[in-house]
């Protein structure tokens, strides 16, 4: 059917991006591992492998952030979704014999000078990924500034280890640094959110110097 | 001269290599862009283009395992010396307008699959800028399963600062997350490290209760 070989175009375009970046994907190699006759590129695609790869970087774009809305939503606390959302990436690593990766770092890493739509999308995913986080550390407590920065070193620390954890083979320094971040989140989050059922003292203030 | 000519080749191709990764790079652009004659390739690099691009990396990452060194080094504490570190490349990618990067991040990403050398050497770049991290942190006085928590966050998020400033061509990112980093490193240090001229409390520990 038609719109199966267009999805397989796209879901096999956002693979190889992952693991070998705009400039190491071809559109042979696509067409191929896609089982697509070559007159379809054109067919689904008329504006060739820029219109694939925007469509395919697009929909793995959307894909991680649904991943990400959902780590936040479904945890106890937003340090126990920052956990989750690296744990699912090691996951996803070992599931993918390491050929996962961000959707959008390679083509940064190898691209991002030449095709300004795609530069204009990869800077979007960030501004989304990181907004989601710091919305979720504002909302238990966290002041905007310390939410934002906290943010970017969540998001940062991710887009790295998926290198790291590449080069490696390993998904050990990954799982290291989930426990370090939760635990910064965690201190970062009035004491409320950070232990729920934790007894008030009724001391006064002053007899605790 | 012979060598001026090697030399700016190997310089080419660490600086492309940055900006469009291992498939992005032609061998054609790094004879173009270094001015090196056709015939210079197979004089200087009888390996082609994996020797050339093994090389210009190895010679990369010694600059980086360098400039690390001296940013711990010349630190008042490994806190300053992390902070340092990303204004280090924060004042790189503003220099070089948005081309610098890490030396081995793009070819992990587009090759590291195909070429055990090269995977190798990134490895080994990771594994011994987190160790200079971690051995500085473990020096001022922590322990060493913490020191290397911090060393792979800190590692790792430089790693992902580089993409998402370029995404952005922008250093605030880098900026805001080496403050975040500087607090998380000094948390972490022994009061003595902290603090160096605090006054040591004469007081007995269960008075303090």
């Amino acid at each position: 059917m038609a719109k199966d070989t267009r999805a397989r175009m796209l879901e096999t375009t956002a693979r190889l991006l992952q693991l070998r970046g705009y400039y190491g994907t071809s559109l042979s190699e696509i067409l191929a591992e896609s089982g697509s006759p070559r007159g379809s590129l054109y067919f689904h695609f008329p504006g060739g492998k820029d219109q694939l790869v925007l469509e395919a970087t697009r929909a793995a774009v959307d894909e991680t952030t649904e991943w990400l809305r959902e780590a936040l939503a479904k945890a106890k606390n937003p340090a126990d979704g920052v956990r989750a959302y690296l744990e699912g990436a090691a996951t996803a690593l070992r599931e993918t014999d390491y050929t996962f990766g961000c959707p959008v770092a390679p083509v940064i890493l190898d691209a991002a000078g030449s095709l300004e739509e795609l530069s204009d999308l990869c800077r979007e995913a960030f501004e989304e990924w990181v907004t989601l986080l710091r919305t979720s550390f504002v909302e238990a407590g966290v002041p905007n500034r310390r939410a934002n920065a906290l943010a970017l070193l969540v998001q940062s620390a991710l887009e790295g280890l998926l290198i790291i954890a590449r080069a490696y083979r390993d998904v050990t320094p990954l799982m290291t640094v989930a426990v370090e971040l939760e635990a910064v989140v965690q201190a970062a989050l009035p004491p409320r959110a950070t232990r729920p059922s934790r007894r008030q003292s009724k001391q006064p203030r002053v007899q605790r110097v």
